[in-house]
């Protein structure tokens, strides 16, 4: 899989909706079929690989994550949970194991939100949180489409979304955090999902002659998206280690170096496993911003690009995560997931759990992102006992 | 001219060596022919149309500015200047007026420094103080050489640069600050021109999740740019009114919501009349970027990518724009260039002067720059009467 839309450093640039996202959906397809599986397509381009349960009229056990990658993303993040979905079902064809449950390896479609904001779209539109025909417009930085971006790469299916009844859900990811490298321990079982917010801020002020312009008359949109920056690290300290917050995203027009910039665009990604305090921190932006905005004689407009609350996972699918880690004696502890998942959304409309494994350096959203095959091993073993325990032999 | 390479809201986007920037040049050439002149191009593509002197042997009056414009630029900033000495030529000629030296009106290539960096480049060149083979191997954002680019739209003459005797140089411009306009004055007498230092600086810091990795782990790039665009903005701040500075450049990698920034370029564009001051800043804002770097555990480079030293420009051609000024009654002041201009770097070679005129709201490096016709006819005519005098009729 890596193969296909390879990066610039060794990671992969296989971005929801391009070339490379077709070209990958069709390789996991081939696998799906040589694997015996029967593919669905729903609307918003998420794959389901069935395979049949001894009882096929049981809901489904759903098993898997995403196949879109970040701009310069890893090998690991969203492929390692699809995967090992289809992983299981692969064992149990070669060990002639049936299950009572039908089981269905998913690839969800844009989780990453790197090219269409917000993130984990298709699980969204599936737990009836997004709006399907509100996300079909969404635009990339070229202004292309959602919608017509999944017409033109082939991948649009016919049935309609969140038309499927979940017996569980499961999503194995690795951490992209440092806590289990950090503690040496094998698995993580996923209790809890941090919260988050993205806030995409638009900033006005006047292009205008870096030289010529005296220094009191300026009204720099540049200078105000550093404040803003710097406000949301500050706020993010605060609350640390039970939040996080950065802007990663930028956008400088007219980007010129002896032009002061009239107008910036830029997302403002904040995170906590408190609801509160992620209230709490917007409440505090939105606050700064307006105080940032008067000083600098600029306008703004804040527009909620991205949102979901803190998530606790079924504890019913939590406990047999952690029961399949004791049983396989893997080490394991609690963890909540920094990252959002799929598994997320699923579990508003379905019982629900993750299991993690550890990254190298906690690496991920990053190219040198890397496991060992020891971890990945391990994790898959522990999704497999969970998935077939709960698809009931 | 303003109708090639049009802007998006009323300026003009007619960036150097674009297909638009060889569209303006055919159309000068066009004019120049008309009005009988004979046109000299060199290697730098700097455009120079020959009026003939009842002396031929005696060295040139030059007269103008540029033709290329920012890529949200003004209809006025370089144009009135170059359109200024034609216009000169097509009066005396209307008038029957002839000049013992010959008067050349220049269109001198890349002054902008919006595309390929620095600033006044082929004047730079000009006076010796660019090197030619370096300058046409610097790229802009999509790699493309600026010697390559200059082929390719046909305007690389074989005239080797800077190989020109010039009598005196007079350049017409729009202030691009409030002075004049502020003061109600027609005329500014541009006796100096600021000094300018461009800082291209690259912090790499570490692509990682915005979610999972803890704020004390992060080595972001975007949070460093954010600090050291405070920074630029408090040291001009402490110097102003005697220096400005901004970021106006800036360019985030990977750029998407949630990655940490890994890696930042932009320029810092800081200017003073005082060298003293220039250096100062220059020195505090490297000290700076060092301590901000180092709290942030990221690297930094810096390079300079644009200079030039406060200007004094020559008495004897200053008097002459002030004399015309005064006997053709318009009111008039002493004022120093905000702005770099291309006569700052003729200077070096040949006694050297500016007319400036008014523009409203001493705005500029915008496209709803604007001026009114009784500006520019005032600034075309101390222009005319400066560069008549010294060609002597
Ligand atoms: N797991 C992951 O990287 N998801 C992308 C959405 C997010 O930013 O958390
Ligand atoms: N006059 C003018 O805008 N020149 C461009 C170079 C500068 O930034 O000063």
């Amino acid at each position: 899989m890596a193969k296909i839309g390879p990066g610039i450093a060794g990671g992969n640039n296989r971005q929801t909706l391009t070339d490379a996202d077709g070209e990958g959906r069709h390789l996991f397809k081939r696998w799906c079929e040589a694997a015996g599986l029967e593919m669905g397509l729903d609307e918003m381009g998420t794959m389901f690989a069935r395979r049949e349960g001894t009882e096929p009229d049981l809901p489904p056990v759903y098993v898997g994550s995403h196949l879109d990658t970040q701009p310069t993303g890893g090998k690991y993040d969203g492929v390692l949970g699809v995967l090992g979905g289809l992983e299981i079902v692969r064992s149990l064809n070669e060990l002639g194991i049936k299950t009572k449950h039908p089981i269905v390896v998913t690839n969800w479609t844009n989780e990453e939100g790197a090219r269409f904001a917000p993130a984990m779209m298709a699980s969204g539109v599936f737990a009836g949180v997004l709006d399907q025909v509100d996300v079909y417009s969404h635009v990339d930085k070229d202004g292309k489409r959602f919608g017509e971006e999944l017409e033109r790469i082939g991948w649009k299916g016919t049935e309609k979304v969140g038309d499927r009844k979940i017996h569980a859900f499961f999503e194995l990811h690795i951490e992209q955090g440092p806590i289990l490298e950090d503690e040496g321990i094998d698995i993580g079982v996923v209790t809890h999902g941090q919260g988050l917010k993205w806030l995409q801020v638009t900033l006005t002020g006047k292009e205008a002659h870096t030289g010529s312009t005296p220094m009191p008359k300026r009204r720099n949109a540049g200078l105000g998206m550093a404040r803003v920056i710097e406000l949301v690290h500050e706020i993010a300290m605060d609350y640390q280690p039970d939040a996080v917050g950065a802007v990663g995203h930028m956008e400088v027009y007219p980007n010129s170096r002896n032009i002061i910039a009239g107008r910036t665009v830029f997302t403002i990604d904040i995170r906590s496993p408190e609801k509160e305090v992620l209230d709490a921190m917007d409440g505090r932006i939105r606050e700064g911003i307006d105080t940032i905005c008067e000083a600098l004689d600029i306008k703004y407009k804040i527009d909620q690009v991205g949102h979901f609350d803190p998530v606790t996972f079924d504890p019913g699918c939590v406990k047999a995560v952690r029961d399949a880690a004791e049983r396989l004696g893997y080490t394991h502890r609690n963890i909540v997931s920094g990252a959002g998942h799929d598994a997320c959304w699923i579990n508003r409309v379905a019982p629900t759990a993750m299991v993690m494994c550890p990254c190298v350096d906690g690496l991920s959203h990053n190219e040198a992102e890397e496991i060992t095959k020891e971890w990945a091993a391990a994790g898959a073993d522990v999704l497999f006992h969970a998935v077939v325990e709960t698809a009931e032999i």
